[in-house]
Order: C-alpha cells, then structure tokens, then sequence
C-alpha cells in the first residue's frame, strides 16, 4: 500500500454538505423500497420552463455550439439588462453584466478578484455554506456575523460594527436569504452598504431568491450604488438548475478583472444554456413562473401553520424563496441528531441547522418546500405523529 | 468619482490570454469587412458530433434537467470507466472518475485539493497557460520547468531535479501539449512519475489530446500508477467545447476530497451536457471522430512543409493535437510585434509564444489547424507573400 500525499491545509476547513448526505441516504432508503418525503433539497420541483426549453431545442439545430465569448452571449448580457430595467426599474450597462456557470461560479469569480491571504469575508451565521468554502479556497478567512431571529435573521449595523477590522475587504449579504427566507429590506441595506463602502470594503449581493417574494415587490442592490458586486442565477426561480448558468454584475471599473478570472477559470458559461436562458424573459415564461411563485406561497401558507401546530417554533416567518428555519429544541437539543431520526423512523428528510453555521445550529432545522402540497402534507402528519408519540 | 477598493493582489499574477484578445480583434477585422484567416483559436471546426445532439435533443424530452450528483450521472463515470478499458487497455474503477465542467473545472479542483500557500506546482515552460493562473488563485507558487526543443518540448528527469525543491507538492504534464503537440513518451513519463511520487509529490497528467495522435497509439498515464490524476475532457477530440463538460480520475484515496470540493465549487457538471456525452462513446460517434483525427493529420501534413518552405522553422514536428509551434525569429525577434502585423497586414491570426511562457516566448508562435486545408492553404499564401515582402 503506497502511501498517499497529504491533501492542501485548506481542506481540513471545508465542509461537506449534510443536505447532500442527507440526499444521499434518502435516496438509498428509498432504493430499499421506502418512501420518503424530501424536504431537504434546496431545488425547486418545478422543471424546467417549456419556453426554455424549446429555445434549447432550436439553438441545439441552428447555433453554433463552440465556446462563447468569455463574458458570455452579447445578445444575453443584452437580454439581462433589459430585465433589470422591466423587473426591477433599474438601468444597468450590459457591459458590467457577466454571463457564468451558476451562481456558484460567480461567487467565486467574485471573491476570485476581491480577496486573498490576510483579507476577511464576511458572511452571515447562518448562511450559505459555500460562501465559506469559497473564500477558504481562496485563503481568505471567513468571519461569521451571527445574525438573529429578532432582528429578522439579517445582520444590522451594530453587528456588522461589532466584528469589523481594517482587514474585512468583503461583506456578504442575501435577500431573501438561505436558510431562512427573510429580506434585507432597502432601508436597512442601504445604511449597511454606506458602512461597508465608508471603509473601503465591497458589498456582495446574493439575489438568487429577490423575484420569489410573497407580500412585496422585487427590489436590486444596484439601485443603492454601483461599487458592489449583485450574483444572480437563472437556477430558482427560472427553473434551470441543471443547466448551470447565472451572472453577476460588476462595478464598472472591475470588469476587466472579472473578464480575465472567468476566461482562465471555466472559458465560458455553457452555450445551449445560454443560448436556452434567452428565453427565460419572455412573457409566456414570466407568466409560467409567476404561477410558480404563487405555489410557493401557498405552500408556505401551508406549511408555516402546520409546522407550528406541531411544536416547531418559526420565529420569522420566510417573505420569499422556498424554505422555513424552525427551531426544533422542543423535539431534540441536538438537531442532527433529530433529523437523522426523522429520516430513518419517520421517512421525512430536513436538513439540520449545522449546515448553515455555527450560531442556533444545534436547535434548528430547515424546511425546503420544494414539493408538492400533497407530499408536504403527508410529510407534516408523518412528524406529528413521529414527534407526538 | 467614487474610489474603487483595491484588487485582490493576485490579480497582478493572473494574465489574460493573448489568444483570446487576438480572436476579438480579429473579429473586429472582419466586422470591419476585412478577410481574416484563422490559426489563433485552440477550438476544433468541427461541429459537435450528430449522434451527441441527438442525445441532448432526446434528454430535452425524456430527462429530469435539475442537479446531477456532485460527483457526475452514475452512467456517465461508468461510460469513461468503459472506455478506459476498450481504447486504452485499462481497468479504471468507474468510483475514481469524477465529471466536472470541462478540463477547467477538473485542473481547478484537482489543484484545490492538492496546492496552497508555501506550495510549489512545477509547470511546463511553454505550457497551457491557465495553469499557472488556477495555481496563482490558489495561492500556491507555479515553478516554470523551461523545455527544450532538443527533448521534445517535453521535462526530462535533469529538468525536473534541477527545479526541484521539498516545497513541490505538484508536477503537471500534457501529452500531447499545447502549443507543441508533442509527446511525452511512455517510458520517460514512467521515470519522472516514479521520480515525483518517491519525493511525495502527485502528478497530473493532462491528457485532453491525448486521442488525437497522429503517428502512434492513445496511451493513459493511469496505467502507471494510482497515486497520478488525469485530467480529461469531452471538448478537443469530442467536440463539445461549448457544452463545458470533462473529468478526471483520483486516486481512490482522494475522492472524497474531490467530491467536497466539486460540490461546493460547481454542485454538478451542466446536466444536458452529461446526457449528450453518453453518446460520445458511441460507435458511430468514433467512426466520425476518427475521421477528424485523420483530417487534423492531413492538415498537419500539409502545413509542416508549407511553412518550412516561407521560413518558419519547426523544430519539432507535432505528433498530436493540432498546433504547430514555430521558430519565426527568422522575420522578428518580438513575436508579438510580429503576430499584430501578421493579422493587421497579411489578415492571418496567430498566437505569440508570450501567451505560453517566458522561455523562447519572443521567437516563437504558435499555428492553431482549426480551420480547414482551403483555409490553411489561403493562410499561408498571405504569409508567403507578406513575410517575403
């Protein structure tokens, strides 16, 4: 047996997913001949829109399918400013719009050209996981700002005040925000950017979930100030997980940069996905996905009561995208351990708060609604009677 | 005017391709209506094999397009693990192959797992450039290994101990390389991967044209040792460029530490894509890829001589890929001063030597056969005529 070399320092710091393992292990009780309700995966049920689709199909005939120019399709950088304009009333240059691989590649180009050794992130307890995972990559060090549920489980002035250093070049925030569906309202955003940029640092807007709003309208970042950085997917709420293709936005005068990160880290975003994501604005796809919102709420008004009723605590309720983070201290003080039960005994999968930081993870839970009202409903009277006897 | 925040000082190491400025000039060329010959750009002409549509076009209808497992469709890894045995010979656990977002994705992950700050990653000088830049990123230091037409552009074992130090942690080789297209033999790769590993240090071999050989049999580095990764791609030989999909193979005991980082940095490879190239494998789709090869040998056949006889001297002959690197000190001691004239005067793109190294980079250039023998012909006509002028 030869022995094999050690593995880079950084990869003690990064963290598998549990929602993954989690996914994993229900699919293999499954495979056994169980059924399990998935409430663990952050991916809407929805498929892809038909629109989308077709436009796939032609593109697949008639375009040329080789790389496309590093920052992606001219006609959809074109096509995305457009939607900043008629979604969101905001004018924004196509030129600072970059076409990429997810969101996840676009974090990552963005932290590519912002942080390094000795530089702080900031990231919110809980968040995003890989937010973290990025930025341990790049050797830059993560520093969580635990948020609470009182104060909507987004970060405030005060806490941002409380953990600041001359080294934090980055802050990241979410609206609405994984794991727990609350806004960054505009006010509050903008006294947090005028702190961050005062100090020379960089805001880093994660707007994946920003048109999958339940009680108000869509609101961009970019309408506060053109030196941060907006990450956008067509993932959520365009129903194109699979195709891997999001954008950011950049400050104009870091665009450059950004250019020559994207073209050395992926070459390009794939084509037929962006040559598909062209039609994910047009009328027919919005009103498709407008529906989809609205399922979206239903289920939360839904799911919101009956988790309630049976002895989860809920102490914000979600304004958007597709989750509820409950606390769960009732039922278990260690929450992998409850969700290892609920899985294995009650045959519903929820991803246990560890994955999301460090701050209330033992006693909380995240509930995704990315299934079916039917299935939610059998889910939700398979953890009462679980938990009740 | 707001103060833009610094960049990250890595950015000062990572460079853009020359290439790739080239080809947007060169388009601007011919938006200007101006004849533009193309020898810059390292993408086959040849369009995406038809069998490989047509599995996309059927997946569109049939698939579920959301996430695949981090680590690629289970069919996927099995189909390369299958192709290991019947083109190369040689049994490859399908559990050691991991599909990511093209050779990119793969290179990055592979480095992420293996490479930090205080690490050295020795680099061929010339060499695919991207690498040094996945290295910068990571915070790790690149280690030019300068080679030699003499040795067939490709290290030798004095090479390699000349530049070496208790810091390597990683040594990275291509056969075929690009900008070269030559070999690196089996029994001399055999000598510098034992070389490597008695030291503790892992290699990466780049084998993305590694079926596109000329003169000689596809060889795998895998059948030399388990501790090596190969990086690989459906892109070159394949023909997928744009559909940014390729993979690698992990030492079993690092496969996990693959996963971590690919579900983080990429969740999956672009599903539609994953579909597409099951059909790569197909008979009827190598009958077709087999004929390209013999088209890129023609071509190589023709332009060898064509350009030895207006003055570029070869010193090696590619024996794979399809580039041909030239001595062109004959005309201009600063390649790139002589790559501007050749495109803004004799209306051919070619790519300088800077673009792969510092080693002979200003009496270098490199053509790229991507373009057909009428085309080909037509190029070096202008070449003849203007260098001869």
């Amino acid at each position: 047996m030869t022995v094999q070399p050690p593995l880079a320092s950084r990869m003690a710091r990064i963290r598998p997913f549990r929602a993954m393992d989690l996914l994993a292990r229900a699919r293999a009780l499954e495979a056994a001949g169980c059924d399990i309700v998935h409430m663990e995966v952050g991916e809407p049920d929805f498929p892809t829109p038909g629109p989308v689709v077709e436009a796939a199909r032609t593109a697949l005939g008639d375009a040329a399918l080789g790389y496309t120019p590093a920052m992606g399709l001219p006609a959809l950088r074109q096509a995305i400013a457009g939607h900043y304009g008629e979604r969101f009333g905001c004018s924004v240059d196509p030129g600072r719009i970059v076409v990429t691989p997810g969101a996840s590649g676009a974090l990552q180009a963005v932290l590519a050209v912002l942080a390094g050794p000795g530089d702080e992130v900031l990231v919110t307890d809980p968040g995003y996981p890989c937010n973290r995972n990025f930025v341990h990559l790049l050797e830059a060090r993560p520093v969580p700002v635990p948020v609470r549920a009182g104060n909507g489980w987004q970060p405030t002035l005060q806490e941002l005040e409380a953990v600041w250093s001359p080294r934090v070049r980055v802050v990241m925030f979410a609206s609405p925000m994984n794991p727990t569906g609350t806004l960054l309202e505009e006010g509050r955003l903008r006294e947090l950017v005028s702190f961050v940029e005062d100090r020379g640092a960089v805001v880093v807007m994660d707007e994946i979930y920003q048109r999958m709003l339940f009680d108000s309208a869509p609101f961009t970042a970019l309408s506060l100030s053109d030196r941060l950085y907006v990450v956008d997917s067509f993932s959520k709420y365009f129903g194109m997980t699979g195709w891997r293709i999001g954008w950011l936005v950049a400050p104009p005068a870091q665009v450059e940069a950004i250019d020559r990160v994207v073209q050395n880290l992926f070459l390009a975003a794939p084509t037929l996905s962006q040559h598909a994501a062209l039609a994910a604005f047009l009328p027919e796809t919005t009103t498709l996905l407008e529906k989809r919102v609205a399922a979206f709420r239903e289920r939360r008004d839904f799911l919101l009561p009956a988790l309630e009723a049976i002895g989860f605590r809920v102490e914000v309720p979600p304004s958007g995208a597709f989750y509820i983070y409950a606390d769960s201290s009732r039922f278990d003080d260690d929450a992998i351990r409850l969700c290892d039960r609920l899985l294995e005994q009650a045959g519903v999968a929820v991803t246990p708060g560890a994955d999301f930081g460090e701050e209330g993870a033992a006693t909380h839970v995240r509930f995704a609604f990315t299934t079916s009202l039917d299935r939610l409903r059998e889910g939700v009277e398979r953890l009462g009677r679980f938990l009740a006897g």
